[in-house]
């Protein structure tokens, strides 16, 4: 049976104070642990000696077998898994994530952290390798971002700055918005590089950085025009902006409606 | 205060079995009550005074005030709201949802209740009035799928049915499904009738459906070929088809790629 401290230690990693504190975040799962063994350095690995059997060599610094009942007090999940994996966070260079040769994207105060770790999930897809985000988005390690990422997180690399400062190093950029009041996408131009700026759940861009967004753009409703009480969750409005900008750089030509 | 029992009675509505041996569902918040209440037959509403005075003539069989620690009490919330609802759970003809005239969204054992609910918030905002579910998929009366739609669960109905027969009473259509090894979205004729077939969230659409779908289509990673470890999350995915599928329809035309 492990100790209690040990299991104590783990669980307080569900709290941004205690991992910052730490320096480490929790991955549980064996596709998850997985992938984050190829990217991070791991602290400290729990698992069921039938997980252990399965794998191959395990880079774990420290790696202690576990009773369903060790999984189950540990384990920030309603439904435990094999492994649970304590890695330490990455640190990344922000000059990576200069948007003149790449598309970057850049978040706004986004809440949820499930919507977070859909975004980096999606960003993984569309190549996208860097994430900047305001200081008030959900935390990267916030548990439930990494099991939302599905082990993208072990692709993009996320980083946190004062966005109004990092915005205006790169004026002369195009630097892109999603906006209830923006042009339709489909008839703007858009880059193979700049950046992508998606705002807050309730609140969209704040207004600091609108004035220094170059071209705002908007998802068109269907039927156009067409009056609807909301608007579009931001990891789905972030997935068809990302997905637009992809499609226009890809070399597929669309054949059009069909007619029946 | 609010009787134990009818406490008892919005708390019980958490689960299904409830849900259904009454026939009724739970919507909680002032925005998505008042949406709510333009669709739906409302059954009970417990509110604070503050909100009642905000409101106009409230259509409710049974209105109650509540203080603070009532709503507290009966709410399913982590932050609980200023008024709880309870509606009568609506009844669809599903001949409604034929897809020879319109686009219908057809989900295939999405198990996530928040996915769900992002799925009816974009189809809301891409004009899609039917979603018919597998009878395996998230009840949409789950409190966290109506809190997902933010609203709009009032434009778009949910339907429940067995697929394979479903879609066999439309061979002739155009059905469509998403799959990993399916065709480049972006180079398939898309008609603006038909059906959308998205599949669950692991294993994707079960092999008696794929044989009835007439394309086979898939959202390309960027840059093309690239080797993912991962899938997009259901709800992102659905929602850059359904984007697609409406860009075909509508009138403007691309631009193209800017050239720096």
């Amino acid at each position: 049976m492990l100790s209690r401290n040990l299991i104590k230690y783990i669980r307080s990693l569900e709290q941004k104070k205690f991992r910052n504190g730490r320096g480490t975040f929790v991955a549980e799962g064996s596709k998850l642990v997985n992938d984050m063994l190829s990217a991070f350095e791991s602290e400290l690995i729990i698992a069921k000696p039938s997980w252990m059997a399965t794998q191959g060599d395990i880079p774990a610094k420290e790696l202690l077998a576990a009773d369903e009942e060790d999984i189950r007090r540990a384990s920030l999940l309603k439904n435990p898994q094999d492994v649970i994996a304590v890695f330490k966070q990455p640190v990344y260079d922000i000059e990576e994530a200069n948007p003149s040769g790449q598309l970057t994207l850049v978040l706004d105060g986004i809440q949820d952290p499930g919507n977070l770790g859909t975004i980096i999930r999606l960003a993984d897809w569309f190549g996208i390798e860097h994430i900047v985000c305001s200081p008030d988005t959900a935390d990267v390690f916030n548990p439930k971002t990494v099991q939302a990422t599905m082990g993208a997180l072990a692709h993009v690399k996320v980083h946190y700055a004062a966005l109004e400062a990092w915005m205006q190093r790169y004026e002369g950029q195009p630097l892109y918005g999603a906006f209830l009041n923006g042009r339709n996408i489909y008839a703007e131009e858009l880059s193979a590089t700049g950046a992508i700026v998606m705002g807050n759940e309730g609140n969209g861009i704040r207004p600091a950085l609108e004035a220094l967004v170059t071209t705002k753009l908007f998802i068109p409703a269907y039927p156009a025009g067409r009056e609807t009480s909301e608007s579009l969750n931001v990891a789905t409005a972030t997935a068809i902006v990302c997905a637009e900008f992809r499609r226009r750089v890809s070399s597929v030509v669309t054949t059009g409606l069909a007619r029946p």
